[in-house]
């Protein structure tokens, strides 16, 4: 559908799904009704229809992708060029303010509870936000590999894997508790590993 | 409810948990009703609601802590026993073929999504769960730094912390996308972690 839209189409577009995701994060996706959506976007019935034929389902995934996206882009600049010790600090940071400030509030965990989260558009939406997040890791570690900062041995995808379920699970327990210190440890002991690595070349035994 | 109960009335509410825990496992938290737990467990309304006061939400929270209970006892004796690096492997090798066989389907996260992650009874659940399965790791490492076969200088609960974190995102990441590649990476370059500890006793920079 989106493919076929004209610029200025692709542009009302966005701005319901803008609008819509303040009011789902407002109201909880499952209190908020499209009345909602269409008053504070100003759309008709119609209009919302044309943008979004599958109705609220397909408004709900494009939200979801949405929101996807935000998680990578409030990572930048720092998840994109880690290449010193000091960008990997500052991406820790970023990442542990994100989501201590989110608390127990996730927008994306929201939604696919709405539309299942074993839906096929809501599995492609996780699988390519995990894939992307990884990727921009294992980028960072081999930036790292490349200026002899880190040891060329580390398998830098094993080691983006690792980090990315960190991070997961401590927002996830940090949901469930209220407590950050896994999401620190997560983030402090991935990136003690790659200075470990430097340090020693040491091999496993 | 449960102190006050006779050895007796205690066999018999914890016949009914587990009844009630293997109707919701086959037919799911949403669908099951308490005519199905009834009919399985051979218990009428009156002695469902003697043993559970709150009726189902007091029930689900019980199965809850059954389950709970369960994830331990599952990784058990290896989890309370990690005083080698076999043990460590054994460990390592229960989690990926008990949430491999688990796939995509959780009983204690279904139950949370029904009776509300963020109430009080599963908020306690959950706490409970990660501390007493934080501690067994921390024990572990404790163990180990004992033996002189990981460095005295770890943190061994900070280690433990971003351990189960990584054990709770590789689960959450392979119920979303089916791939259980972040939760043996998280597994293994945690361990790998006190390992290089061990070789070198070398310090990060």
């Amino acid at each position: 559908m989106s493919q076929t839209l004209t610029a200025k189409g692709r542009a009302t577009r966005a701005r319901i799904i803008e609008g819509a995701a303040e009011v789902l994060r407002e109201q909880g996706v499952a209190a908020a009704r499209l009345d909602d959506i269409r008053d504070r976007t100003a759309t008709s019935k119609s209009q919302l229809f044309h943008y979004f034929p599958g109705g609220k389902d397909d408004l709900l995934l494009a939200v979801a992708q949405y929101e996807a996206d935000r998680v990578l882009e409030d990572q930048q600049p720092h998840l994109g060029r880690l290449d010193s010790w000091e960008s990997w600090k500052q991406w820790r940071d970023v990442v542990v303010e994100r989501y201590e400030q989110q608390g127990d509030h996730c927008p994306l965990g929201a939604l696919f509870l709405q539309v299942g989260r074993s839906t096929p558009g809501a599995r492609a939406i996780v699988t390519a936000l995990m894939r992307q997040w990884q990727e921009a890791l294992a980028d960072g570690v081999r930036a790292m590999q490349d200026q002899g900062m880190t040891s060329s041995r580390l398998d830098a995808d094993r080691t983006a894997a690792a980090l990315l379920a960190g991070v997961q699970g401590g927002v996830t327990i940090m949901m469930s508790t209220g407590d950050s210190s896994h999401l620190r440890a997560a983030l402090d002991t991935g990136i003690e590993l790659l200075r470990f690595h430097a340090a020693g070349e040491v091999s496993a035994p």
